[in-house]
């Protein structure tokens, strides 16, 4: 059967349902660049507004893994025992950090976290734009690097490199032609890389909320879902946790200055949404990972964590006394939101706040653009907190001063000062599991 | 008002109505290349699949007419008189090749005619792809030589060039991003071009039936009208015919196989449906450009045709005498599909043949591809002719016998051989004027 892109794109344009055979062949074509990107991305929009069946999505994720070389570390071993290789995604949130506390967190429990690392995707941050704000810091590692850190420290966050390289084009597609908030793109995405870095296991955190992709609590817990079977389906033991993703997560959002709320939590503070979620996260990797009898919390009172994760950035490349010393780069411009009254900070807008900081040079609006490591927006106050007139509520930050009125004019409408405090929300929904 | 892709693209697959800025802001960074093909190309199909407001046509159109220059004849005099300039233009159909008869007619009626013609795209042929056929002949013009064609000749058919630019680049993706039967980007690409080729006066030619780009009659209804309105805005005298693309035009589909059948009208010949509208569609040119008692159908008659069509391909620097000796290539590889049985030929659905003299290489499936000059087939039985068992109904030629099983499955189910001949239509159903 020989196929051509305008025939396929015509199918699912008009309604149809890809056979397993169209899609192995656009996924290969794509890959060895025998389609355009034109084309590609005008099957990703016509995917976006026709959906995909169950079918087409396990499909489409096995011809991504297929893409590229699955990678394989159940070969090796520490004290002569088998490593307890589990890894966590999220489908995207703003000011979500959780990556950087917990991975050493996880470490520091035993386990071995093999994880290919994104860029932002749309309004979100990426894990690596965010790491690669600390001086030196590379994900670009080889395979042996990979193994030797597995071993000896227990993690290593890398470039997805030649990974689903598929998914590595499609993804850097998606995120300029708005073709982002679509459930067969993101379950296929996820999944083809995490199935693909050798995970043994998996925890999930789908979010809901006007941060996630994906508009209602339904879609959310159905791609959590259709996540979970993927991953099982390809022998990777998956869990999801539902979470709440309305506010921003903590009180930062960007790129280098998430880093330094980490580095908070690290050392036992930070805001209680991110502890909260983080050690959520922490004792279901644990759980799904088979590491009994280990306390996330008491790695972060002991300090252990924080001494994995200064580790797994030196072995990385990064410039740890720049790290200690808080020595990481911030945005050269600033301007402020303050208090047009006094009273209680009211909700706050995730995807408002996600739009700003995009705007203000942390994310990419053209395939392969540099990101602004300084780039970023700080929440003074919380959903809930007291609030006097006149106080700074945001400060923005940007190296191009030029982009300050457009990210200000995102944050327009998307927070509020008011007299009664906002309706709280459960941080963790549900737990989804086969 | 500053704009990036994503969010414009967004607007537009959410179901929304672009802002003049907004498109203005498009045509103008696509032009310049600040835009990414594959952000157009998402664009395009969230156009495709949500439409697009008269409004938002209008402004469209204009915007990709400003994107380059709007050519100005009016000051050109022939025996001291202004030029009765006017165009045809056709939504694309299979075997249409009336452009090629049709200009010298209107020449030899007086006529200036300053075509900007195109290439082909999807299932339907292109003039310049047709003529290109002819050894020597070029369409790439100076501004120069098409006022001296036009004040000596009575015509020039060149290639868009920097016409509408924007439309050139938007053309060429549609092509291969199943872009194309959309009634707002056709309305915009052919009243864009037409308008900026400094005709005054315009006849449409808006296709119904299988092998045109939308599939009812009311959606080619409402794609003429929705073009007479723009070519009258911009101030040139626009009206349009409806007409039938059930079957292929004539007997011939493909490149330059194309062009031998216009020499044979161009001789008082040729099939009776391609005489019956190129006649219709002169007589509407003659009439709009206030050309009075003229008869096109005596230009056929008396060789004056036959004559101007060869001034054009001399004046073009196309080979006359391989033209008039019929030497145009023709595909090296030939399959013939034979009557099953006798009878009478049925209809003949113009879409798989046009698909499939596609297949065969006279059409393009990546950009900027070279199409072949002798793919094509020949349809030697038309609806309603007796037809003998196993005598040959159609020959397919390709110069790469590897395209000859696809382009022959195409044309499986597309056409019957029966006792009855199928129900005739009329071959002009309509008149358009505002």
């Amino acid at each position: 059967m020989s196929f051509d892109a305008p025939t396929v794109i015509r199918v699912k344009r008009d309604g149809g349902v890809l056979s397993d055979e169209a899609i192995d062949w656009v996924i290969d074509a794509y890959t060895h660049g025998r389609i355009a990107d034109a084309q590609m991305s005008a099957l990703l929009m016509a995917i976006f507004l026709r959906g995909m069946t169950t079918g087409e999505i396990a499909r489409w994720t096995a011809a991504m893994i297929d893409s590229g070389e699955r990678l394989d570390f159940t070969d090796l071993r520490r004290d002569g025992r088998p490593l307890a290789l589990v890894d966590k995604h999220s489908t995207g949130g703003v000011g979500d950090k959780i990556t950087i506390p917990l991975v050493p967190i996880v470490m520091a429990c035993g386990g071995a976290v093999p994880q290919a690392a994104g860029r932002g995707l749309g309004h979100t941050g990426g894990t690596l734009d965010k790491l690669e704000s600390i001086p030196g810091f590379t994900a670009e590692l080889t395979k042996a690097q990979i193994r030797q850190q597995l071993c000896d420290l227990g993690a290593a966050i890398f470039a997805a490199g030649e990974l689903a390289p598929a998914d590595r084009k499609i993804y850097a597609l998606r995120d300029v032609t708005a073709t982002t908030e679509s459930l067969p793109l993101i379950a296929s995405s996820v999944m083809s890389k995490k199935i693909a870095e050798g995970t043994r296991a998996l925890v999930l955190d789908s979010k809901v909320g006007s941060g996630a992709f994906l508009d209602t609590e339904a879609e959310s817990r159905e791609l959590a879902r259709t996540m979970v079977e993927l991953g099982e389906e390809h022998g990777v033991r998956t869990r999801a946790l539902l979470t709440d993703m309305h506010a921003p997560l903590g009180r930062t959002v960007g790129n280098a200055i998430e880093v330094v709320e980490s580095l908070e939590v690290l050392e036992g503070g930070g805001p209680g949404d991110v502890v909260e979620l983080t050690l959520a996260l922490a004792r279901e990797m644990c759980d799904v990972a088979g590491l009994d009898g280990v306390d996330p919390a008491q790695t972060l009172r002991d300090g252990t964590a924080m001494d994995r994760f200064r580790d797994l950035v030196a072995a990385q490349g990064g410039d740890v006394d720049s790290l200690l010393a808080e020595r990481l780069p911030i945005g050269t411009h600033i301007e402020t939101v303050r208090a047009p009254r006094g009273g209680t900070m009211g909700d706050i807008d995730a995807m408002a706040v996600g739009l700003a900081v995009w705007r203000l040079g942390a994310g990419r609006t053209m395939p392969g653009e540099q990101v602004q490591a300084g780039a970023g927006i700080r929440i003074h106050r919380k959903p809930g907190e007291p609030v006097a007139a006149g106080e700074p509520l945001f400060t923005l930050y940007t190296d191009t001063p030029q982009r300050l009125p457009a990210a200000a004019a995102e944050l327009d409408g998307a927070w509020s000062v008011g007299d009664e405090p906002p309706p709280t929300r459960p941080l963790i929904i549900d737990r989804i599991s086969m």
